[in-house]
């Protein structure tokens, strides 16, 4: 029998709660592989809480392989969760765990998606990527530059990709730049790692307010001290890292994720007025769905309009391709070439050549034109549909939708729908992912705080994820929302 | 005309020190595009040097792309060297250079390579590696897996290769360990500043002296101390990592390069036994050849034999299959696996689905078992060929050959050939890349000068890459290090 305390829950959903403590008995082996789960039902009275958190909590244990779901008979451990259990393993005798490795299922493709739709973690779905152009472009490589596949590539990245991105930023960006001064990496978390080692562990970075946590986790990570300035309307202010005596500021100047805030022309010459003020004072520009600006004319980008030198540009093809093709890049200020050169240029190049060759081609081909073209107006598609949806529901009175016409998410505002934690955690026991836009930000100090209260019943919607056909049930479920229990 | 002075040579070889003197004119635009170099003998002449120093220094500008040779007309400044051009960017105007980028010729392939042979850098032959494998296996996981290479992989790996990977170790290396103690990166690389994240930069590394000079710079651009260990017969002593109170010591007990050391087992208990006296003490194995054992019976890791968990094991396909696809991995003992996790568990992979799908694949079908097997012939042969044609080289009796039976290298002593620095320069400009082994050594104190004396005349050979008809020529080119000039 399952019996669990919620005393130490802190802030975490209910349903998540539930699901890391079953975890961690089918991990410890107290519960055993091909063990029946209790009924949700069951569950839920035996606990004191509603069958809605049990079934999100069994959702995700679904999801990630821990048990799966026989139609009319329950929720069992699966094998796969053999292999993840630490008592199993250091019982097991020598030889034995290898072969468990390889019986280990992975989760069926019958079980249920982790969410129903995923509001949270942006993603492409996998008809939409272009198998069949990648896998042609790919063989062509492999029948014609074998030879270019097995040699090094230079550490900053294959010439031919290169030259393809330089050509593409050219054309899509307005932005000309020679391809030495790009350089390819594995991701852009890696290529922030390679930023901290170039600018130096005794500079100040500094990240916005809210944003990706992960960025300023990374240049901490790698040894950096990591300030985080808030945002007014147009973004960061010169003023604030001033104060706090930032040296190297992260922005995503054409399309601000969580806040969507796309910042006009005038900080960004305030900003570069900034970096220009003090001679280690530089701007990363992180770009990352700028392809997906799906309405207005686009916007320059800060590398663009720099005289001085002062910003590197990054931009991935996590968003425009797939993230599961692990390729980013930033783009040098010509000056910072060399030096670049001389500190980092010893490692070696962290993206595999096929892919290398494979992408160059891909771009100079005119597909990943093509491709974008085609994922835009999906994408649009997509958005103009949730909206729609939407200011067409039942408590369409309740939610305020706040959208710049750009990239891949907007933000909403419920009204008089409870709390940002309660919100999150219902619509996730009905297979909703979404994140509350505080929960995106940092407040360590009092004034933080209260700035946090500010972002209260704000909500992240990415639908780069969700199908269209998924759309009117995943408004339902929003719509419960306001339902009398 | 080109005047270079050759004052500030410092240690370089002088065909190095011509070729960096000419880039620089070239990427300065001092050299201009279509520009004719002087002919090798009027340079040589002009600049009081050998035509075969010239020569050295052309090779490697052409093999860079920089200058192509016309057959009887010389050497020309390629459109190639525009693209790298910074005068010339700098005034292009707009627009102009994502152009130029596109008309920019990579070298053509009737020019002459780099080197005719290469001792220095090991790698892997086109012709070798098994393309219509490899893109037979990426089809099918197209076909079959599309969702899958889609989906984001845990931060630590797509678990089918991590378990795939579990059981190529149990069954080649005799080590049992379960997949989720593996972590896939982009190299190694990569792994060792995960390493560093991991262990803290307050920690003291510890890298084998003379050894691959690039582990220490990665750990020191990581932020971390890096002591050098040097090395008896056996390996590092633990005496020496005591006095110089190391914690987290890195080496290659299995084959150390360059040295071609297999550690008596005698040395790695001592070792396993210096780190279990401290709790904070723990040792990297770098396994990076160990398919490749020619000869001997195999021997096992020190992951396998420590009791203590204190091995992080490290292994690559860069050997077994080709350095241009990256992907390393590294296994953590048990106890690590949680703090490791918790520490590090928020980045995500740096490998691509689609490669890390491929290659799962191509271990689980016993297809990478077939291609090492292949390959370990084909080594076998080029090893017995080189060591056969050197012991009836017409200078063998000034030659002493050093080899222990494993990996893809062994030393060789030449007596009476002149100092390191000529013999590397005079067979450089004979095509011939090599490079001596105390230029793996680094000696900062009067003792490690000392030491690296006793080094003198020793010179390392890695065969992997060269091609058995090449040999014969190769060891002809070599011979003249002893001839009358």
């Amino acid at each position: 029998m399952l019996t669990y305390s919620f005393d130490h829950i802190g802030k975490m959903p209910l349903y998540e709660y539930l699901y890391r403590c079953i975890r961690k008995d089918i991990e410890a082996g107290r519960l055993q592989v091909g063990e029946k789960l209790p009924s949700k039902r069951a569950l839920a009275r035996q606990l004191g809480i509603s069958t809605i958190t049990v079934e999100g909590a069994y959702g995700q244990l679904t999801a990630e392989g821990y048990c799966r779901s026989l139609p009319k008979r329950g929720f069992y451990v699966t094998e796969a969760a053999r292999v993840i259990q630490r008592e199993a393993a250091q019982g097991a005798r020598a030889g034995e765990q290898a072969v468990l490795a390889r019986e280990a299922e992975p989760p069926q493709e019958d079980e249920a998606p982790a969410y129903f739709v995923d509001f949270a973690e942006g993603g492409v779905n996998a008809e939409n990527f272009p198998f069949t152009t990648w896998t042609k472009l790919l063989r062509q490589v492999v029948a014609e530059e074998a030879d270019a596949l097995i040699e090094r590539s230079p550490g900053f990245g294959a010439i031919p990709l290169r030259q393809a991105i330089a050509a593409h930023l050219a054309h899509f960006r307005g932005l000309v730049v020679r391809p030495e001064q790009i350089v390819i990496g594995a991701g852009t978390e890696y290529l922030y790692s390679l930023l901290v080692q170039f600018f130096g562990r005794d500079k100040r970075f500094c990240v916005e307010n809210p944003g990706y946590g992960r960025i300023r986790k990374i240049y901490e990570s790698c040894g950096a001290c990591c300030l985080r300035a808030d945002l007014d309307e147009a973004g960061v202010w010169p003023a604030e890292l001033c104060a706090e005596q930032a040296q190297i500021l992260h922005i995503s100047p054409s399309h601000h994720f969580p806040t969507g805030i796309i910042m006009p022309i005038s900080r960004r010459y305030e900003l570069l007025g900034w970096a220009a003020a003090a001679p280690d004072r530089y701007i990363i520009e992180d770009d990352y769905d700028s392809e997906f600006r799906l309405t207005g004319r686009p916007i320059p980008t800060l590398m663009g309009i720099d005289v001085e030198g002062r910003v590197i540009y990054m931009n991935t093809f996590s968003k425009s391709l797939t993230p599961t093709i692990r390729i980013s890049y930033l783009v040098l200020p010509e000056a910072l070439v060399g030096p670049f050169t001389r500190r980092l240029g010893f490692y070696s190049c962290t993206v595999s050549n096929f892919e290398q060759y494979t992408l160059a081609r891909f771009i100079e081909s005119g597909a990943f034109e093509k491709h974008i073209n085609r994922m835009r107006t999906l994408y649009r598609k997509r958005r103009e549909k949730l909206l729609s949806l939407l200011r067409r529901s039942r408590f369409a009175r309740n939610m305020e939708i706040v959208e710049h016409g750009s990239g891949l998410h907007f933000l909403v505002r419920f009204h008089r729908a409870g709390s940002d934690a309660s919100v999150v955690s219902r619509l996730a026991a009905q297979g909703i992912h979404m994140r509350s836009l505080s929960s995106y930000y940092a407040a360590s100090s009092p004034e933080e705080r209260e700035k946090a209260s500010d972002m209260q019943h704000l909500f992240v919607l990415d639908y780069s994820s969700v199908e269209e056909s998924r759309m009117p049930e995943a408004v339902r479920r929003i719509e419960r929302l306001w339902e009398r229990p």
